[in-house]
C-alpha cells in the first residue's frame, strides 16, 4: 500500500503545477535540477550531523526532522525527473524479495 | 499501511541480530555509527551524480538504484539509533496534513 | 612557503575575533561547529554539481568558485578546531614525500 | 609561492600518465569523473564525521588525515578537468585581496 509516500507524491505533483510564489515545491522545480540536488546534499549533511549528535543526547527529534527533509527532497528530485516513490520501493521489494515474503505468507493462508 | 518500508524494517531488525559474516547489515552495525553514516553520505553523492547523468541520458535505472541505496542506508541508520521508517513517515504526515486529506476523502465516501 | 593559504589563515584568525555583525567568518564561529560543517557539506555538493556541468560546457569559472568556497570553509572549520592549513599541508608533504623530492632535486643540482 | 600544493600538483600530473596498475591516481583518471567525484564526496563525509568527533576528543589526527584526503581528491578532480591549485588560490587571493602586491602598495602609501 505504501500510503504515506504515495499520498505525498500526489501532493508533490499538484504543487509542481502551482504558482512559484505560493509553493516552495514549485519554486524548486522552477530553479531547476541543480537547486533541487543542492537541497538533497544539504539535507543529507544535516542528517549526518543530527545522527552524530544522537551519540551524546537522548533527543532524536532533530534526526527525525532532518531525515524527513532528506526523503522529502529526494521525492522532489524523483518528481523533477519523471519518477516517483514506487520506482524506488519496487527496487527495494525486488532486492530484498519482500513481495516474495508477502507471497509466501498469502500462500500459507490458503 | 506503508508496506514496503515496514516490511524492509522487519528484515533489517532481523539482520541486525545475524552473524556479521553472513549479513552486510550486521557487519555495518558492528562497525558502528560512523561507518553507517559514511555509507549514507556515499550513497547520497552517487544519487546526485546519477541524477546529473539523467540530464543527458534517457536511462534512469542508475538513479533508481542509487536512491534505493540511499533510502536503504538511512533505514539502517534509523535502526542503529532505535528508530524506524514510521518515525519519519509520521513526521511527513503531520507536515503535509496527509492524514487529514485521507480523512476528508474517507468522509466523502460515506 | 604556501603563501596564499597561510595569509588567508591570518585573515581568518583576525575575523574570528571580529564583530558578528561585520564579519561572515565571526558569525559562522558564533553559530558553532554544526553550522560550519553544514557549509562545508553544502560547498562540497556545489563543487560536485559544477564539476559535472564541466562535462558539457567549456566554462570552468563555476567550478573554480565552488572549489574556492569549499577550501575556504574547510579553513574556517580547521580554525574553529584550533588547526590551520599547515597541519594539512605537512600531512600531504609526508604522504607524498614532497620535501624528499625537493631535497633530492636540490642534491642533484649540486 | 604555495609550494606544497604546487609540488603535489606536479606529482599528480606525472601520475596521471603512469600505469593504472602502479598508480592510484592513474586508476582514478581511468575510471573517470564520476569515480573521482565519488571520492571527493566520500572524503567530505569522513571529514565532517572526524570534525564532529573532535567535539568529544582531544585527538585531531583523524581530522587532519581526512581533510588532507579531501584536498588531495579535489586536486585530482581539478587535474582531471585541466585545472590546478593556482586557479583556486588566485580566486582566493582576489576575494580576500591577499596579493603581496596589494600589501606592498599599501606600505608605499604610508
Amino acid at each position: 500500500m505504501n500510503d504515506t509516500l504515495n499520498r505525498l507524491a500526489v501532493v508533490l505533483e499538484q504543487r509542481k503545477l502551482a504558482s512559484t510564489e505560493n509553493s516552495y515545491v514549485a519554486s524548486l522545480h522552477a530553479k531547476g535540477l541543480n537547486k533541487i540536488l543542492e537541497k538533497v546534499g544539504e539535507e543529507c549533511t544535516e542528517t549526518l550531523l543530527a545522527a552524530k549528535d544522537c551519540e551524546h543526547s537522548e533527543d532524536k527529534s532533530e534526526l527525525i526532522g532532518e531525515t524527513a527533509d532528506l526523503w522529502f527532497h529526494t521525492l522532489v528530485m524523483l518528481s523533477h525527473l519523471g519518477l516517483g516513490p514506487n520506482d524506488i520501493l519496487s527496487e527495494l521489494e525486488q532486492r530484498f524479495d519482500l513481495s516474495g515474503l508477502a507471497e509466501k505468507a498469502s500462500r500459507q493462508l490458503k
